[in-house]
C-alpha cells in the first residue's frame, strides 16, 4: 500500500511542477462560480480557459493537460458539447474531472451524466449526496435511486458515501473525491482522509467547484489520485488559515485565494491526512 | 394598520428561521451578478441554486421555498424557461420575486414581462424607473409608456415611483420594493420606508439583484411583505456598516457580505424605518 | 506629433468627464469575468450593461456612448448578435472596443473575427499573441498564420507584436492596445508605451477583459486613442498601488478596484509613459 511519505513526496513534486510550468486546464463549468474556479486555478499556479461550444470543448480537451467538466448550469448546447468533449478526453486518455453538480435535477443532466459512465472520468468530485446519486444512476454499489441532493447541497455525510465512492472509482479505474467535513479521496483500493477546511466553505458559493478546477490543474502534473489529494490538501490548509484571519464569508473568499497562492509545497504535503485500506 | 412592533417581531422571526433552517431559494438570474446573488443568499443563511433550462426551472420552483427570477441577461432558452417556471410558481401558490431589470430593452424582455402580468409575482423588486416602466407595460396607474430606464440604471426618484408601486402591488395582490436612496416597500395598502445603505451600492454591480435573491430567501420563511422589509433592512444596515469601514467599492463588496452574515436579528429589526398609509 | 502634455491634458479631461457624467458603455462579454468588467467600469465612474441577444446588442450599440465586445465564451446566439451589433456600431460611427480573446480556437470565433475586419473596431485590445494572430487572420503585416495563443494567455512579448499592432491600427483607422509587462498603444502613427501594473494581474482572471471594458467607458468621453491610453494608465497605476498593499491575488483584486476608484485625474495623467514615432 502507498505510504504517507510517498504521497507527501508526490504532493511536493506536483505543487512545484504546476508553479514552474503554469499548465493550462480547460473547463466547461457553471456560470455561478466560473470566476472563482478560474481565480483558484490561477492562484495555485495554473492557467484557465472556459468554453461552451462543442468544437471549442474538443479543442481544449486536446491542447490542455487536463479538463474540468461541471454540469452546474446547463445550457442547451451542452447536449452536444459535453459528450463530444468527454469522448475526446476518453479517446486520447487525457485526465479529466467530473463534477456531477445537482445530479437528479432535469432531463438533460441525467442524460449527460448517464453518458459519462462510458467516458470514465479520471476524477469524480462531489458532495456525499452527489456521489451516492451518481453511483445509483450508474447502477453501482453504494448508490441509490432516491437522490438526497437538495439543489446543490448535500444532505448525506461523507462516510455514508464511502461505498459509492469506492464503487465509482473501481468502475472508472480513476479516483473519487468526496467533499465534506473530513474529505475522502479513493482510487478504489486506498482511502485518504484529509482534514482541515472551514465552516465558511459552506457559506460561499464555489468551494466545491473551484476544488474540482484545481484538481484538474494538478492532474496535468501528476496522477489523478495525487492530484485529488493535493488539491484537497491545499483547500483544507487554505480554508483553515483563512478562517483564522477573517470575520465573515466575504473576507474569507478573498483570504482563501491569498492562502492558496502563498501555501508552500511543504505546508501542503504536511496538511493532516490518514490512509486506510478499502 | 400593522404597527412597527409587529413588523419588528416578524423580522426577528424571519431572520431566525432562515438561519436555523438554511432554506433553498432557486434562481434564474443574469450572469453578471449571479455569483454575488448566491453569496448574498448564503451570507444571510439561505441556500442557492441557479438554472437555465425549462424543466430545471420548474423543478426548482416546485422544491424551493421561493424563487427569484431576474431578466437581466436573457438567453434564447428563457423564452421557454421563464414562462413555464412562473406558471408553476403561480399555479402552486409558491412565493416568487421578479426583478424586471432593464425593462424596455429588446423584444423578448418585453414579451416575457408582459406574460408575467398574469403570473402575479409575490414581490416585484426594481429601481424607480423599472417599477414605473413595468406599471406602464401592464397598463396600470403610475406607469408610463415612455421608459426612463437607462441600461440597468434608474433616472427616476423613488418617490416618483410610489403610484406605480402601489398599483402593481394592488394588481398582483403582492408586494413591490423600490430601491433607491430611501427604499419603499408596499403591499398596496401600507408603505414602509427603509433607511440606511451606502453610496457604494451604486458603485458595485449586483446590489439590487442580490437584494432580490435575499428577498426570495426570506420569502421561504415569512410573508412576502415581511420578506421584502427584512431583506431591505439587512441591506441598509450592512451597507451603512460596510461603508464606514472601507476605502472603495472593492473592499465595500467584501465587507458588505461580512456584515450580512454578522447582522443580528435585533439589529436588522431595529434598522430605521417608517410606516405610512397609502 | 502629439506631445506628452497634450496627452496628459486630454487624460485629465476624459477622467473628469466620465466621473461627472457616469456614461453607459454596453458590453457583450464572456461569463468568466463579466462581473469584474462591470465592477471595473463602475469603479472608474462609468455605467455597465451586458446582453446576449441580437436586438439587445443593437439597442445598446445605439444608446450607449461606446460598446465593448469580447469573444471569450461564445454562445451559439453570438453568431447573430456579434455581427449585427458590430454592424450598427460601424454604420453609426459609434466607438467600440474589440477583445479578440483566444483567437484561433473554434470555427465560430474565427468566423466572427473575420467579419469584424470590415466593421473596423475603434480599439482592439489584446495580449501580444492575440494581436499577432488577429493581424494574421486579417492578412495584415506583422501577423502570422500560426497562432501562439495558448488558451487565453500570450506566449509572445509585447515588442514582438509591434508590427501587427501598427498594421491593425492602420487598417481600422483606429487604435490597438497590446497588454503586457510594458503596454503598447498605437494609432498607427504614434506609439505610447505605458509603465506600471503588477505581477498579480496575471494571477487574477479578467485584468485584460476589464481593461477593455474601461477603454469603452473612456471612449464615450474622448478619442479612442486617448481612451486606450487613459484606461491603460489607470490600470498601471492601480495595479502598482494595489500590489504594494496586499499579500496575494484575492486581496489584490479587491484593492485594485479600490485604487481604480480613488485614483485622481492628475495621478492617472502622471503615470509614466513614453511616446515614439512608428
Amino acid at each position: 500500500m502507498i505510504n504517507k511519505e510517498d504521497i507527501q513526496n508526490q504532493i511536493v513534486q506536483a505543487v512545484g511542477t504546476v508553479r514552474r510550468t503554469n499548465p493550462m486546464a480547460g473547463s466547461i463549468t457553471n456560470t455561478v462560480t466560473i470566476n472563482f474556479v478560474a481565480n483558484a486555478q490561477l492562484a495555485v499556479g495554473g492557467s484557465a480557459a472556459m468554453v461552451y461550444l462543442p468544437d471549442e470543448g474538443e479543442f481544449l480537451a486536446k491542447v490542455g493537460g487536463a479538463t474540468y467538466i461541471n454540469v452546474g448550469t446547463l445550457l442547451p448546447i451542452y447536449e452536444e458539447t459535453l459528450p463530444s468533449t468527454a469522448k475526446v478526453l476518453h479517446d486520447t486518455g487525457k485526465p479529466w474531472v467530473l463534477d456531477p453538480v445537482a445530479v437528479g435535477i432535469g432531463k438533460l443532466r441525467t442524460h449527460l451524466l448517464r453518458q459519462f459512465r462510458e467516458y470514465k472520468p479520471s476524477v469524480i468530485r462531489g458532495n456525499a449526496s452527489e456521489i451516492i446519486a451518481l453511483a445509483g444512476l450508474w447502477g453501482l454499489d453504494g448508490g441509490t435511486g432516491e437522490s438526497n441532493v437538495r439543489g446543490v447541497d448535500s444532505t448525506d455525510s461523507v462516510s455514508a458515501a464511502k461505498a459509492a465512492a469506492v464503487a465509482l472509482a473501481k468502475w472508472t479505474g480513476g479516483v473519487v473525491a468526496v467533499s465534506g467535513k473530513t474529505d475522502l479521496i479513493t482510487d478504489g483500493f486506498v482511502i485518504v482522509l484529509s482534514h482541515g477546511g472551514s465552516h465558511f466553505m459552506e457559506k460561499i458559493t464555489g468551494a466545491g467547484c473551484s476544488l474540482g478546477g484545481v484538481v484538474a490543474v494538478y492532474a496535468t502534473a501528476t496522477s489523478p489520485f495525487i492530484a485529488a489529494i493535493t488539491a484537497t490538501a491545499v483547500y483544507n490548509l487554505a480554508g483553515k488559515r483563512a478562517e483564522s484571519k477573517v470575520d465573515g464569508p466575504g473576507s474569507f473568499q478573498v483570504q482563501f485565494l491569498d492562502e492558496l497562492y502563498n501555501a508552500t509545497a511543504a505546508d501542503i504535503a504536511n496538511n493532516p491526512f490518514e490512509i486506510e485500506e478499502v
